[in-house]
């Protein structure tokens, strides 16, 4: 079956949350090294995530989850913060750059495709930031949609239903193995879209074999997928 | 309360219906008046979601109750068609074009307020028809994430829900007061769109008291919204 749209995971994949959160960081007077802060947070994103999914933590969406987490990484380190600094922190997910590809990327790869976000993000959260970035998606879904976090296969096959596609005509464009891998036992198709700096520098190259495409940037896919076309 | 996000219903709103139907008609061979078989088609459409909404009809999306009602439409004139044809005319509702002022009118909006489209048209039908005309919103919200039809409430609630706003931040943009009376009763903004030749020449102009705003295209609608911000 020929791939009909793509689906694109959104933290890490198109935006670069590390660099926009440790800017938050600095900017709030945290002590400790703001990088590392934005690592550490974003350690506890699935986590907390796989609770909500097992029925430990009733839904909510990623402010919610935000909110907790941090409030857990101070606790840790013996901070306190005040909760209109808290929410400022919380806020600065709203606000992240786009990684420099994904612009004219998402451009060229909506010529070939119907192009949707599918993000944990809930749909508000996305919005702000398709706007901050000035990126354009035919549409945008969310977990929240379906009130369950990837990689629960009811958001991949939620996402090809409303898409009106088959599982085997979506391919998801993600930086995280384990998110294609929840696309793949899905049933959809997957390319591993690789940002060696998501971690900052150093951090291993990813590979993801069972991948239909692994490209270093959206403009290369574009090009992958125009000759599969 | 400010507005901060607006949301636009779709066909007759955005893109006009009645010609696009009709050259499918025409072209379809079907016999009669192609603008008058559109009419009727067309007629067809509040009563059948009142069904769905009162529960005497499983959900169901607009393909799929635009083939029950161009069904009762051939019926009723003793005509048949092959399948084939038939979900070749459901198929032009997808393809429609936007009226003129629609696209620079949207792109002016969005730089002032977040915008969506909320269309009782399920997701895959409003993504074909924003890439036919390359319409730009900021994210597409249907009755068919809620399940539900306009003019029940929770679509528009669900909607400033989703999009992170309060009911009263958000304003509906339609052509039709039976649609922004159902918004009013959700508690959101609405202005009117006058489209006079939505359902051709000599149709008597729309007028809504209640309704926030009253205007002609949508770049007026752009300059009342900057003046009031």
């Amino acid at each position: 079956m020929a791939v009909r749209a793509l689906a694109f995971d959104v933290f890490g994949t198109l935006v670069d949350w590390r660099s926009g959160v440790a800017e938050a960081f600095r900017a709030s007077g945290v002590p400790g090294v703001s990088e590392e802060l934005a690592d550490e947070w974003r350690a506890r994103y699935r986590p907390i995530l796989a609770e909500v999914n097992s029925g430990v933590r009733p839904w909510a969406n990623f402010d919610e989850l935000h909110l907790a987490t941090l409030g857990d990484l101070l606790r840790e380190r013996g901070l306190d913060l005040p909760l209109a600094q808290r929410h400022r922190l919380v806020g600065a997910w709203h606000r992240l750059d786009p990684w420099p590809d994904v612009r004219s990327g998402l451009e060229a790869l909506r010529r070939l495709h119907v192009t949707a976000a599918l993000s944990n993000g809930h749909v508000a959260l996305l919005v702000d930031l398709a706007r901050h970035g000035d990126l354009r998606f035919d549409c945008v879904l969310s977990a929240e949609l379906m009130r369950a976090y990837k990689p629960a296969p009811v958001v991949y096959q939620t996402a090809a239903v409303l898409l009106g596609v088959e599982c085997a005509e979506l391919m998801l464009v993600a930086s995280h193995p384990w998110d294609l891998e929840g696309a793949r036992v899905a049933g959809l198709r997957t390319a591993l879209l690789n940002r060696p700096l998501e971690y900052g520098p150093g951090a291993p190259a990813r590979a993801d074999p069972d991948a239909d495409e692994c490209v270093g940037h959206l403009g290369e896919l574009a090009e992958r997928l125009a000759l599969a076309a």
